[in-house]
C-alpha cells in the first residue's frame, strides 16, 4: 500500500545556500526531515509525544539521494513524503523535492524505529502510519 | 585576572558560506563554540566528562558580536578564547576571530554554568578555569 | 518612527537542537534571518530582486543577543522584526523571539546596506522600509 | 586505479549533534565535504584556486549513505576519501567514516565537474587526481 504523497513547502534562505550560489547539498536532507516531521504531525503524532508516550525515536539508516538541478536563494520548494514500504520496525519513504513541478532532488530514505535508551529496534506503534482518530 | 588568549584554527568550507560569497553570520558563533570546547579540552576537561562527572552544562546567556570584515571560502581563521571575567556560576570570554592578524569578528560571550537536569545555575568546579594536574 | 512588529513563525526541528536537548544558540540567528527575509517579502521586496535590481546586499554588522530560556524540539516560536532606527545605509532591528508569549531570546541586530561587488556602504532604496505600491 | 585512502579527522561538537543525543544525519555530509576539500588541498589544489584558475566547481550529483552506528558529542571521527572511479567530467569517491576503527557511516559520493557560470559539465583538469609537481 502506498499512502498519498504528503507535501511540505520550504523557502530557501541565505542559511541554506553556499558560496557556489546554490543550496548546500547536505541541507536538502534537513528539508526532508522537516517534511517527515510535518507529515507525522499531519497524522496526529508529534516527535515529542512519540518520545514521551512510547520512548521511540526514528533514525535514518539509509539515504540514497540524486541531486538533479540546483535550487537557489528565494526558491520555494515542495518537499514530499511518500511511504513506499514498511515493516515491523522500519519504513522507507520516497522524498522528492520539486520546484514549480521540476524535479530538484530525488531521494529514498530508510528509517528505523528505535528504543530511545537502548538504541535497539522497536516495533512501530501499529497506528503510526495511519491517521489517529 | 586574565588568562592568556587561547587560539583555535578554523578552515572555512563551503558549508560555512552563503550565496553572498562570505561566511554566513551565525556560523561564526559555531566557530566560537568549537574554540571554547578545545580551550576546555586544553585545560583537561571534555564536555562529556563535565556532564558525566559533574552533571553541569555551559550555556551561552549573552553574545555581543561585531562583524568587521567578511571571511571567505578557504580562509584560515584564528578563533580566540580569553576569559575576561568570572563569577561563581558564570564567566565572560572575549572571543575575537582573526585572519592573518586582521580582525574579522569581535565578540563578548557570557556563559552560565547550569545543572544538566534542573537547568538552574550551579557553582563552577573550582578548578575549571585552571589547568588540571 | 517605529514600524509595527512583524512576526514570523518558526517550528523547532531536530536540525535546530543539540545534545543538551535545546536549540543550539547560533540557530536563533538563522531564525532571525528567516524573519527578516519574510519581513522584506511582506513589504514587496525579495532578496533576489534586491540584488538584481539594485545590486545591494544586507549584511549584519552587529548582533547583541540575550538568551533567556531554552527552546526545545517541537516548539513553535514567534520571531519578530521591529525596525527601531534607520539611517542612510543601515538600520537597526529589534528581534525578539517568543514562545506562547514568553520571551525566549532578545536581540538587537544592526544591518548595513552594501554594494554587492565592492562590499562598500550603499544608500538604501528610499522606499525599502515602506511598503511598495 | 584506486588511489590510497585519504583520512581527515573531525571532532564532534555540540553544533553537530541533535536532541536525540547523536550526530544529526545531514551533518555527516558536511564532514565528508571537509574531507574532500582537505584531500584536494593535500594534492595541491584549493577550491578557490580551482575556481579562479579553471572556473570549475565540483558538485555532488549522488550520495548513497548508510548510517551504521551513531556518533556522539566529543567523538573523534576519521573521514575517508578514496576515489573508486573516474571519468572525463566526474568521479566517484568512497567516503567511510570511522571511530576508533569502527564503521560509523559508509558512503558512495558521485561528483561532477561543472563550469562555474554555465553549470554544464566540464572536463576535469587532467592532473587533478594526481599530485601537482
Amino acid at each position: 500500500m502506498t499512502l498519498a504523497r504528503f507535501a511540505h513547502p520550504v523557502r530557501v534562505y541565505y542559511e541554506d545556500t553556499d558560496a557556489a550560489g546554490v543550496v548546500y547539498y547536505a541541507n536538502y536532507l534537513r528539508f526532508m526531515e522537516r517534511a517527515r516531521t510535518e507529515w507525522l504531525a499531519s497524522r496526529g503524532w508529534s516527535l515529542v509525544e512519540l518520545e514521551r508516550e512510547t520512548a521511540i525515536v526514528f533514525v535514518v539508516t539509509r539515504a540514497d539521494v540524486a541531486f538533479r538541478v540546483p535550487a537557489r536563494l528565494g526558491d520555494l520548494l515542495d518537499v514530499g513524503v511518500d511511504v513506499i514500504d514498511q515493516g515491523r520496525a522500519r519504513f522507507i519513504a520516497r522524498q522528492d523535492i520539486l520546484r514549480e513541478g521540476q524535479l530538484v532532488v530525488e531521494a529514498t530514505i530508510t528509517l528505523a524505529c528505535l528504543d530511545r535508551s537502548t538504541w535497539k529496534p522497536r516495533k512501530m506503534p501499529s497506528n503510526l502510519l495511519e491517521p489517529r482518530t
